[in-house]
């Protein structure tokens, strides 16, 4: 049987996500542009997932679902407010459009460990979508769509207080002695708790933060308090500190010294990039991921060659995981480092075997 | 083979358990009182679990400890302040007591899921005690003894933090609407979360509290900032105020008014009854496990019929979560409850029936 036709409307980077995903499960996929032009007609499209970011949620509502065709089921993926689901239905029956407003919450859009459908779940639409979301073969959860909206909100804020837990039972680490990646590892055994994103580090990046002050956010303006939310956020700021604090430590005055860092794709290194620029150091960056085309933070130099980065340096900082780093030829590494100081943000390497090479090796959560 | 005799000193609620527990695995075991008469000589026992609380462990070591005989293995179930094993063990040293330190992290002691064992690890008593606690047939991780004592706090502050978190949760669903039972099934689907102490409630109780005071506690005197352990606490001090707030908004003034209150046997249900109590109601309680002889919170009325503490109530209270009111007859209770308003603090029942059935129900985490 041929499978029919999806729609992504708007296309952020979940869209493009999304529809790649659904293409690899077999349906063919339009990306629908606010503006653009369309290679087949709306009419043939009844499924279309809307992929925009909050802030132009209802600009493209206004552009675009108006011209959408009868019987369409329209997906929000929520990373828009909660009750963002019921205002686009109240919306479009005000318009008389016969449009069916779903939301539906996945994480990891390439290989979600299951799924919540928000809608009416007796719909004929949304029986259709259900089977459409089957394909992805992960238990799927039919919930109202404000349920579907507050699992996909809290289910990445408990993320985000795990890992957050997690670096504050580092800092105990650092304080009163153990090692971190043993403690999370009892900790995880309880079936209750379970390994996953019990990893400490330099803390979340970008995507889990936007939505737990989102969250937060919506909290306040309703009049529920948010402490422990807050408390998580509070962790995760202080955490990016941690490489300027431990680098002080190490080396003094940081004002012109030089170092290098590897892995700045993305956040919450850039952060700490900007921290170490703000102090007037020189960074040596490299990135096995990037090329020298990619746009690096002002001021900074980039390496194609990892070996390149550490020549000068007086210490070497690690931000990323990512199997190149986790396999670097460790004796090569200390020959080429004049002074083998290493802040792994990442915890990498067994502590005791960087002790036995001969670095200065400065993990999260361990007391040095 | 026979095998050998281990001594359970001090005899705490965790001890009791504790040798219950390991005489169920075919131990003979022995509760060492710190001043009592012994049944067997001290020198046949060569594993002794200290199970004191706190505030005694020191007098008990200081009485105790020191007449323990030669080659002992001195296992502490880590309730003590992080570091209380390597103390123990330089206070056996500096004695000259041939005493082997251990810290033995336990949760669930009946059927713990895992047990992580603090000491040296190559020590031969280690191994033997390995091999006594492998009897369990669950996963052993060896680590420091400071270590299992980190565990030990950190989990249970973990469990507290999840329990707040979903009570948190609860709070947003009060307010935006949304059943916070589908949306902690829907947060659990996540295998990085799992279901497990995602129940929202009227908060956790005491020894998951001390647990976390005690945490905190040991982070302020060491400097280390605990954010997130606050705002746990902070939650379930809050939600204490739950029934309260709930039957305010329902009943008006609180004073002279009579309510029935079903499960009371630990807190937060004696917590709640003690508000209860200083707003001037008249509370009628009954609970299936305790009998008449139970000492009872002062001016409360106690049934041994729990028909009869519905009578004259003008609301029933519901604190504590057990099969004997999951499985009662709820036609007959709305036949009895003159007002058929129920308070349910541990969310029991399916709301759409108890609305079918004609009650005022309020559950946790459900706006209504």
């Amino acid at each position: 049987m041929m499978k029919q036709t999806l729609g992504v409307l708007g296309g952020n980077s979940i869209g493009v996500a999304l529809a790649d995903s659904l293409e690899k499960r077999g349906y063919p996929v339009v990306l629908i542009e606010p503006t653009g032009e369309l290679s087949i007609p709306l009419e043939t499209i009844k499924f279309v997932f809307l992929c925009v970011d909050s802030s132009q949620f209802w600009s493209v509502v206004e552009e675009t679902v108006s011209f959408l065709t009868k019987d369409t089921c329209l997906i929000i993926h929520p990373t828009v407010p909660i009750g963002t689901g019921d205002q686009l239905q109240d919306w479009c029956d005000q318009k008389g459009l016969k449009v069916v407003v779903a939301s539906c919450a996945m994480m990891e859009i390439q290989h979600p460990s299951h799924i919540v459908i928000g809608g009416q779940a007796n719909h004929p639409k949304l029986k259709e979508l259900r089977h459409i979301m089957l394909s992805y073969d992960v238990p799927i959860l039919m919930t109202t769509r404000k349920e579907a909206e507050i699992i996909q909100y809290t289910r990445n804020a408990f993320l985000a207080t795990k890992m957050s837990f997690i670096n504050q039972v580092a800092s105990f680490c650092e304080t009163f002695g153990g090692d971190i990646q043993t403690i999370a590892r009892g900790i995880g055994m309880d079936p209750r708790i379970g390994q996953g994103a019990l990893k400490a580090g330099i803390g979340f990046g970008e995507s889990l933060s936007d939505n737990l002050l989102s969250l937060i956010e919506q909290g306040k303006q309703n009049g529920v308090k948010t402490p422990l939310l807050e408390a998580v956020q509070e962790i995760n700021d202080v955490q990016g500190d941690w490489v300027k604090n431990r680098l002080r430590r190490e080396l003094g005055a940081l004002e012109g010294k030089t170092i290098a860092i590897w892995g700045v794709r993305d956040q919450p290194a850039l952060d700490i990039i900007e921290q170490l620029l703000a102090e007037g150091m020189e960074l040596h960056l490299y990135d096995p991921f990037l090329s020298s085309d990619h746009s690096f933070p002002r001021n900074t130099i980039w390496h194609a060659d990892k070996w390149k980065t550490v020549e000068q340096a007086e210490a070497l900082i690690i931000l990323q995981e990512c199997q190149p780093f986790q396999e670097v030829d460790l004796l090569h590494l200390k020959e080429k480092l004049n002074h083998p100081l290493i802040l792994d943000g990442r915890n990498l390497f067994y502590p005791d075997m960087m002790d036995m090479l001969g670095f200065r090796y400065i993990p999260v959560g361990r007391k040095v």
